[in-house]
């Protein structure tokens, strides 16, 4: 009888376990062992934010399949012939005689273990602030089922007041959420000018300004110095410019570091980003390891380059692949990927796909265009919602590298769509006529995707020269002295206006009131409406007119990051 | 002074309106008049079924900008420059000399113009069935505001109790949503053996149990025979088979036919479909007339073939490219259309995109695979709904043709996700690592999508051989006496079973009770769960232990389209 063929994987929360049952769907015969160093197996870490907000109460839901039995080390057994050990931590890995030892955490014994393929699935560890204060009770995170248990007392014990979330990228703002719907005062403290750095400021900024909407206080620009605390407790924290916030409980989500020190002792190469190097086949460099999960490395299929991308999807797919080849020989590979997100903020999505603007210039990037689309996802007799979507593509190709999406709209989708077409390689031009799933209950006729890629397409054709909130906000600061027209209709006008000096036209008049405008033709005009179709529709009036520097502020009043007057 | 260019587009309701609005934003001085034979203008006819149903009580939203300012001739003229004459009903094309002549339908006079440039967007009639009694008063189609109106006043007069619809199509199961929410008692009859035809029958039959569940009755395989009146008025409906059937008002939706006459008339060619025949500019046998809409025919971009796709929003799209050639030289192209489609099922949604499996078949493809898959479409902790998919790939290529999603669960992006994978010409192999928009409460980290990817590479690698639910059926109905195997929990199985002399093996118990199955290896085994990812795993336990002959019925009890025992 030959010897089984023995699979070890290290880590037992996504990328692990689903690279298990892949082996064992690949090898019935395989010996198959998950070594895991927490108490739980395939937890759904995802949804630790959705728990503590209280969107379900039953905690064994983030721990069992979808029929309601727990992913635990008899379920693994029983079902999939996997032998998951848990407690148990590896310690160290000999790659040149195939074993690693470990230690039952439990029972304090170590051992040894040999292995024929060996994945690690090691994750990451959430970052700390190199400051003071940062042992004193009530500071935590939001990365493990213990993280989790914690906030979630929090939430029913009603005891604590006042909080802080360190970090604004996607768990701060989760957990932000979670954190005001438990009825505790909140501040999310960012360091960088912005929250969500995936999106670009002006699309951060409405998602910040929505944050606000909901009572939740946002600063941005301003890091952590100190955690404050008496008696071992958390008081509060101060910042960077000398602020002190009162609070009772600190979430600390400035990001995660990839666990790489058994394989980095194992002689493994670690890749510049700090997440372990592999293949296409998700193989290290040694070719009887898998890595997978957030502990790796990955392409940007974009730009391929090398970057981290801890996302729980990828830590599956890549799962998926690691499990097949450590089983078969190397047989599929993982493509990388192009950084698709999206993160709930209340009554509103943000997401992402692609290069961001600023991302793309800071990569380089030259030949870029972008504009900004604003629109409902569905007709309004259907109670459509708000989209406002960022669109960045190559100027001379006409490629989609990248497409942002907030609001309380089906982003979703919309985003979803973004991606396939970057995974299609897909151009302007072929989106401009895209057949998608059209009945007035799930999107308008031309829908949000279509009708950002028309706007695209005539940006590029030269058919308009868009100009953004921010330039236009620059030029009223600098008393630029543009003439800031606004077409819209007067009860709009009345229920809602930027003041920023701009005059009311409706569209419908203009033809008949060019005399109000500037004599020069050569003065420069910003048109808007609510989302900048009719404000596309007058600086075409304007220009069938003579006027020479006419501009369309794009995505309109719905768009605008700014205060408004009313 | 030259003289203007005038385009002239004949029907104002979609198509029309959107060419004249994208001529206008091309050439500024252009000369552009709608002929709009109705009253009304750029009504959102795909809101008709939503008005009658209730979704919204105010009329006009079907009439108005999202701003709400009416699209009537003051609106077009003043905001677009436009001039849309309503009542206005062209009579004939003369297209040697560039002109047309009308109707004006209120003043009863007549009167000729001269086009540049002329755009036929006359839309489509509802076909009608050749039989006695459709005069009778109570009989009517779902097409028109006047439709619209008469429907809405059927909903709130609430005088009548009993309902047919004719024609199970997607306009036929929208007025049935919509006449079952006005509390009337309906019947949808479908001379096909199906509803949707776009999909295939076993996903038609789902939703034909869904509308069922929804107090809806529903005949198919059987046609209407006669309309029975009294005094006029409808009083009932003979069916083929001799069923009679009372009911006071039968709403025809059994399609519609392309308004040719005067494009015929005009000696411009008829495609063999019937529909108008346009090339890639949609431009009609004469270089001066151009066509789109319900009236044309459009090539299909997986076949190759011209087919009838009278969709809103292929008609927008298509008046954007019309609109854009009629001003300028010919300067862009309309692909043509995928078939996409999608339909609200009260609570479900149906859709589909590409080709369904018996048109791929009609078609002559042989080299296909299917797959059904059935999963939620978000983690159970978050309300996750079930969505039914079945994809149609090309076999040796991998390439997706078609797929089709009915259930609860977001479909409409499901299907969003498939129109861009066949339009960016994607196989199985680069959707299985999609890298998608993931976070709990918009997906599960591997989502449906992707896992119906990873179902279809499973089976195209003869990982398991599928078989579908109607074989499972036929074999049982023909004594074939296959081990059917149930590999869910006692819970589930209680809860809900087929009663097909299935046998109860929950997967975790699989392996220790092997001695339960067939001893003869070669016997046939199906095996399968609530969705078939267990039914997958326990096969693969069967084949590694020697069973020759196992397959898995795709898609589990969730997609199984006939009566369960419980």
């Amino acid at each position: 009888m030959t010897k089984k063929k023995r699979i070890v994987i290290i880590g037992g929360s996504a990328a692990g376990p689903k690279a298990a049952a892949k082996a064992r769907r690949m090898d019935n015969d395989a010996d198959i062992i998950i070594l895991q160093k927490d108490a739980d197996l395939s937890m759904a870490s995802c949804g630790y934010p959705y728990y503590v907000g209280g969107y379900f109460d039953d905690r064994n839901m983030l721990l069992s399949t979808p029929t309601g039995v727990t992913r635990d080390p008899q379920f693994y057994l029983n079902a999939k012939a996997i032998e998951a050990r848990t407690n148990t931590e590896v310690t160290a890995i000999d790659a040149v005689n195939h074993t690693l030892t470990y230690k039952d955490l439990l029972k304090d014994l170590g051992g040894t273990l040999e292995y024929d393929k060996l994945i690690i699935a090691t994750g990451a560890t959430p970052r700390m602030p190199p400051i003071p204060g940062t042992d004193l009770k009530g500071i935590t995170t939001l990365q493990s089922m213990k993280d989790a248990d914690f906030l979630r007392r929090v939430r029913d014990e009603k005891v604590i007041k006042k909080a802080v979330v360190i970090g604004g990228g996607l768990i701060g703002i989760e957990t932000c959420e979670a954190l005001q719907l438990a009825g505790i005062e909140i501040t999310v403290i960012e360091l960088l000018p912005q929250l969500l750095m995936f999106l670009d400021w002006e699309l951060a900024k409405l998602v910040e300004n929505h944050v606000r909407s909901k009572s939740a206080n946002v600063i941005t620009g301003n890091g952590i110095a100190e955690f404050l605390g008496e008696n071992g407790k958390l008081t509060g924290v101060k910042l960077a410019n000398g602020t002190e916030l009162p609070c009772e409980l600190a979430v600390v989500a400035i990001g995660v570091i990839p666990n790489v020190r058994l394989a980095r002792e194992a002689g493994i190469t670690i890749g510049q980003t700090g997440g372990i190097e592999v293949n296409e086949y998700m193989q290290t460099s040694n070719p009887d390891i898998y890595a997978v999960g957030d502990c790796v490395e990955t392409v940007n299929r974009i730009t391929g380059r090398k970057v981290l991308a801890p996302y729980g999807d990828l830590a599956n797919l890549q799962g998926r692949v690691a499990g097949e080849n450590a089983a078969t020989l190397n047989s599929v590979t993982f493509p990388g990927t192009i950084q698709t997100g999206i993160c709930k903020v209340f009554d509103f999505a943000a997401g992402a796909t692609g290069l961001s603007e600023s991302t793309a210039r800071r990569l380089g990037y030259e030949d870029i265009t972008t504009v900004i689309n604003a629109s409902p996802d569905k007709p309004g007799f259907m109670d459509g919602l708000l989209l406002v979507t960022k669109l960045v593509a190559e100027t001379k190709t006409g490629k989609i590298l990248g497409a942002q999406c907030v609001g309380p709209g089906n982003v979703s989708k919309q985003i979803a769509q973004w991606a396939m077409a970057i995974q299609g390689g897909l151009t302007v031009e072929d989106l401009v006529n895209a057949d998608l799933p059209y009945a007035p209950p799930f999107s308008l006729a031309i829908d949000h995707f279509i009708a950002t890629a028309h706007i695209m397409q005539n940006k590029m054709k030269c058919r308009f020269k868009g100009i953004s909130s921010m330039e236009v906000q620059e030029k009223v600061k600098n008393n630029g002295k543009p003439f800031i027209l606004d077409v819209r209709g007067p009860d709009e006008y009345e229920e809602m206006r930027l003041g920023i000096g701009e005059r009311l036209i409706p569209l419908g008049a203009l033809r008949k009131r060019l005399n109000e405008l500037p004599e020069d033709k050569d003065h420069e005009i910003i048109c808007y409406c609510k989302i900048s179709l009719r404000g596309y529709e007058a600086s075409i009036v304007l220009e069938g007119n003579g006027w020479k520097n006419v501009k369309v502020m794009e995505g309109g009043i719905m768009a605008w990051p700014y205060a408004r007057e009313k």
